[in-house]
């Protein structure tokens, strides 16, 4: 294993510690209990969004923090669940008079520790749990479907309404309609490394990839012979257009795991909306860049959201995070 | 070679699809010749900032087109020039009667192809030629010093600059003060996968690192053993910092070469930022990510950068490109 570390028990500490200076106009950055905030003050009364998870999926989440987007994010150790105490204290921090929402990607550990968080505090609170991920029911940390890149859409999304007023009812309903009108699928060459571990999470071939995988290199639909990007996106597509359903605009985010060269995932945009618009759809909104990642895999996951104009408005709504920037523009 | 490619001859123009389609709001695709070119109208008389080379370093260039920063890029093959008609295509399509300036890394193929290129227009023109990387003099592909990640912050700045009305010597006055204020240094912990060759640019060791690789896998300064974060950071901000010379404030980034986690870029810029401010350096200003690439290389570069009022001016000046943003605030 070759990486940046000093002391694989301090790598968390170590890179917030340069994110939080790297982005000090954006967040301010906590320890014991570890959680990032928003440094631009809120309006009172605005809902606090507060996501959070296992570290190694940079930017998500803490680099969603920002105007337009989360008030806070809980990060945990590489692959771990956050603790009920860093939600906890992340809610006390953020909570303005609006109440607070959860917005938790369904792995097991993830959703009980968000749990018990939510009996720790006593401020009105709501939840979201994402499962956007249409490779499998069920897997090594979920019941049900796994949440991956779509929850970077429900963070977007939701975050307009927040910053324009939405109570947290109207927050709530929002994140459960775009997570309803979204599907992923990933698509693994490589496996990651967990520097604790230290090799490899899984063995693959060097002709094979791994259809459907999760963003911990859980095991997906199936093991097949490397193919074509066409091919490849081809089956990802058939597969999230099938489980979606309904045709229309839609947004297209392709989502780099964190080793595949942007080159390729410009390209692999190309084939997605050729093909998801054979579908029946119309690629009306994108975005193709490193978003939620699974520390150094190679591969790519697609995600597509039906957009309807209120979507279409919160998706083009202004944003200022260290992950994704939006400027108010024509 | 595990990659997203249908077809080993079509992958720029299947990629340069995908992302002019993917940002079809901030940018034009032309095709025979290859250029890209901004989408926002300019000012009458605006310099027109045309950049280009080998792809395989995106964003680099492509993905700096767009307000603020360049008029236009020349993507060749991967990691290949561009041919001279693209330069000269690219320039009779954005000059706009403040004359072209060509921002160019010092690589011997670039260098004479934008030589060729400034001979077939007839349009007011000068050059930048940035050569920041101070690993090793004279490389691979190169006489003297190698251009690499320092030129983002040439193609910030000079934007900011043409964007505010700077004419054509004021701009290149500029570039050459910010290349002469900037250092970096790169190493790899693997080498890159060329996809026209299929295997990996060069052979290293499980337990080695390149010091002072170049951005297409050309030797540095030696092969080294692997050791921490730390000690791999210091060596190389302290060749940086004993080579630039100076003190006070500056800019501090850290670029990740394609496949290193976003979380390993902030632990060293982490490092950095510390062993800089011990070398009598104030980080005033900083990015962090994947800005100038090199495929699938895992590692990183720094770049240093001195800082006065004039550049921090322009550094946090508004842009708004595909592969970097900056919104106008306080």
């Amino acid at each position: 294993m070759k990486k940046f570390v000093n002391d694989v028990d301090d790598i968390l500490k170590e890179a917030l510690d340069g994110f939080g200076r790297a982005h000090a106009d954006l967040v301010s950055v906590h320890h014991e209990p570890t959680f990032v905030t928003r440094r631009e003050p809120t309006r009172k009364g605005k809902v606090a969004l507060i996501s959070g998870g296992g570290s190694g999926h940079e930017p998500l989440h803490a680099g969603f923090v920002g105007l337009g987007m989360l008030d806070a994010a809980c990060p945990g150790a590489v692959f771990t669940s956050p603790t009920p105490d860093q939600m906890a204290a992340a809610a006390e921090a953020v909570e303005n008079g609006g109440g607070v929402l959860f917005i938790v990607k369904n792995y097991e550990g993830d959703v009980m520790n968000f749990e018990m968080a939510a009996e720790m505090i006593t401020c009105e609170q709501a939840s979201i749990i994402t499962n956007d991920d249409c490779a499998v029911e069920d897997s090594t940390y979920t019941t049900g479907r796994r949440g991956v890149a779509g929850t970077v859409v429900v963070e977007k999304m939701v975050g307009a309404l927040a910053e324009q007023g939405g109570d947290l009812g109207a927050c709530q309903a929002l994140g459960q309609k775009v997570n309803g009108a979204t599907r992923s699928m990933g698509v693994a060459f490589t496996s990651c490394t967990v520097p604790a571990a230290g090799t490899p999470t899984f063995a693959i071939g060097d002709d094979e990839i791994e259809m459907g995988v999760g963003i911990h290199g859980e095991p997906g639909r199936k093991r097949i012979k490397m193919k074509s990007a066409d091919a490849i996106v081809e089956e990802m597509i058939d597969a999230i257009a099938g489980d979606l359903g309904g045709s229309g605009d839609a947004l297209l985010l392709v989502n780099g795991f964190g080793a595949t060269p942007t080159m390729e995932l410009y390209l692999v945009y190309a084939a997605a909306a050729k093909r998801l618009e054979s579908k029946g759809f119309t690629v009306a909104r994108s975005l193709v860049g490193n978003l939620c990642t699974s520390l150094d895999m190679a591969g790519c996951s697609l995600t597509v959201t039906r957009l309807d104009d209120d979507l279409k408005g919160y998706w083009d709504a202004p944003a200022r995070t260290a992950g994704l920037s939006r400027t108010a523009m024509a």
